[in-house]
């Protein structure tokens, strides 16, 4: 049974100096590709070399660093996550991840403790948006995913990814060679980037599901026309199409009694003059339809269709267009990878609950081709991407101990 | 009795010519202000002049031309409306209020008719949208309206628009004595710029009043949050606010009983960030709400405040502005003119309505200083201040023919 602790001071003081390389004029900035991020990952290596891993960068620009196990059959333990930030998003999102698994490598090392798997931390290229316009690539290399097109994609200088990557220090070699089948399991501490651990008073969250994502681009055609000459009852008015099926998309989500997560948003909505005089003829929204489960992924996107339908003719307007823009599928986490972080949780009698992550992480991707788990710690008012994410020390130390003995135990039972 | 009756070939001519002083690459636009407008100005002066009438610029911008009449002691029936245009606009809005007071003296100057009132034709200046931000500015001048805070508003190049008065002929003198409160009459024939006369398959329409309008600011405040990680039920979603009010605005106005005319649009809505994975933080919206009863503006008002505080409340958002951004009052017509009108219409056979025009016209302003009248004629498919903009030949002929024999009829009762 693992008995060893985290130094938690130690954690927090390599979570701060990591996120003090930022962009000065809009912390906390460290977008992938920029020189800020390729002076974070220098730092990285440096502190992964301390640790006496064996450093490298993979094919899809990966920064991995290495720990020998005792079992030569035995594939590596991954923890890890990202050191791109959004612009002007927050400290934790997503290093916490990486450093995590820097202080389970030092706690190991300090009880001069190998484990029979080997151990690898990784921190994966540009899980936030960036220059090309393609986010998670690390993941995705190692997932299979990156393809020869996404290859191909350019930034605004020409530069292609393909191109960018020997920048970065990666391994020249066929893409295909950063897929990692031989990863035993791998593991993703993050922040929650939402409010539920503190609103119910919880210490960690077991992610289940990471969600799939439907963009559906919905287009309510009407007719332009003088806010005082046309009447109420001639008029094709896009808005109140639109505006119904905001209010009913909502109400069919709050009405929802099947089991498993579905949530919708409509974020981006577009009006068409938008003058004060003129009644709408056009809006054009977009709904952010997100669920652990592919099959309600289809239902709710032809249920929506229907409603935009009705709320359409309703309101004698046409629709236009309804198209699914962007579609990825939910990720399943490991069972047994699950159940020993509830465990370990559990046996430091930690409040935890099992959970959806209804954000996209670089599990995700992992989880196409290893086992892979996911472990939340609480969000101060669940904000971030924004200078005020905030997670407490004390709650990082909760995760980060809950992480290091679900690692330990994973790694002493027969596989 | 009024016997004579108007030329349509040589008012449609005269349509025709003036409407062609547009700008050529974006038909019809003739805005106040600019060289086209002037040069439109110029070929109307020479019009009024071959028909005899004394021309003149008050001090606010109006071009007159005067036809005596024999009775010095009675003040001018008037008739007219104003040459410019918005940007891209149509041909007829305003120029038939103005070509139809020409044809009006061309038709009284063929039969040598002499009217007991002085008749005056009149270009009323900048109705439209315009480089001084202000519209109807001649109007306003001729009903008192037009304050020394307005006269100093400058232009992109920094002009006032009292500095640019002067340049186009206006008389030099107090802008007080540009106040008509010499008008016996005032009649403005103008296009519907709506459907309903095509609608309901007639000829003309008597306006009774001109709408006041409410310009309403609302802003809901909630919180931007991510669209994945936010729980529904602890979302504070501004634009469910807003969508809610917008539905609930509309069904509110569609079930209203009470009588007279009230209109509410909600054309010009702003969502923050706007972005299709962020929960909308704040909606900025405005209402035109539109009556012919001042009380019901204010009514009304109040009702929306209450909507918009329910509508906050019900979406755990905040009621963080509700603004009167402008108002203005109704202006009813002179009951006398109006008859004056309607019974012109019977005596041709005409198929008429009363109506409220629910767009501002000069006729409003000069309401307040003199018995002002509108009539209407059909707009094509309702569509107004476009290329589109369209009323037949036919259909101007019969409510030119009808201002003629009120004019003539309303000049021959003892005053």
């Amino acid at each position: 049974m693992p008995t060893g602790d985290i130094q938690a001071g130690r954690f927090w003081r390599l979570l701060m100096e990591l996120a003090e390389f930022t962009d000065p004029d809009q912390p906390w900035t460290r977008q992938a590709f920029t020189a800020r991020h390729a002076e974070g990952r220098r730092w990285l290596k440096e502190r992964m070399q301390e640790l006496k891993l064996e450093v490298s960068v993979d094919p899809a620009g990966n920064l991995c660093g290495r720990r020998p196990g005792t079992d030569p059959k035995l594939g590596a333990i991954a923890i890890g996550s990202h050191s791109d930030t959004v612009a002007g998003g927050g400290r934790f999102d997503g290093i916490a991840g990486i450093i995590a698994g820097l202080e389970i490598v030092a706690s190991l090392n300090d009880r001069g403790r190998t484990l029979r798997h080997p151990l690898e931390v990784i921190d994966f290229l540009a899980e936030e948006p960036n220059e090309f316009g393609l986010s998670c690539i690390g993941s995705r290399g190692v997932a299979g995913a990156l393809t020869e097109d996404m290859l191909d994609r350019s930034n605004a200088h020409g530069t292609t990814l393909r191109a960018a990557l020997p920048g970065l220090g990666a391994k020249p070699g066929p893409i295909a060679s950063a897929v990692r089948r031989d990863l035993a399991a791998f593991f993703e501490l993050h922040i929650e980037q939402g409010p539920i651990l503190e609103h119910e008073g919880l210490d960690v969250g077991i992610v289940t599901h990471i969600v799939g994502i439907r963009r559906l681009a919905i287009s309510f055609k009407g007719q332009a026309a003088h806010a005082g000459t046309m009447p109420l009852t001639l008029r094709q008015d896009a808005l109140i199409a639109a505006s119904r099926f905001v209010v009913e998309l909502r109400a069919a989500l709050d009405a929802r009694s099947e089991p498993g997560f579905v949530i919708g948003t409509v974020g981006d909505l577009k009006v068409i003059p938008n003058a004060p005089n003129v009644v709408p003829g056009e809006v054009n929204l977009i709904v952010d339809l997100r669920s652990d489960r592919s099959e309600y992924l289809s239902t709710w996107t032809e249920r929506l269709k229907a409603l935009a339908g009705r709320c359409a003719e309703q309101s004698k307007v046409a629709l236009a267009r309804f198209d699914v823009l962007s579609a990825s599928e939910p990720a399943p986490c490991a069972a047994a990878l699950s159940a020993e972080l509830r465990a370990s949780a559990d046996a430091s009698g930690l409040k935890q609950r099992d959970m959806v992550s209804g954000a996209g992480h670089d599990c995700a991707f992992v989880s196409r081709v290893a086992p892979a788990a996911m472990l939340f710690v609480p969000s101060v008012k669940g904000l971030s991407h924004c200078a005020e994410e905030w997670t407490e020390p004390e709650a990082f130390a909760k995760g980060v101990g809950t992480l290091m003995r679900a690692v330990e135990s994973y790694d002493a039972r027969q596989h």
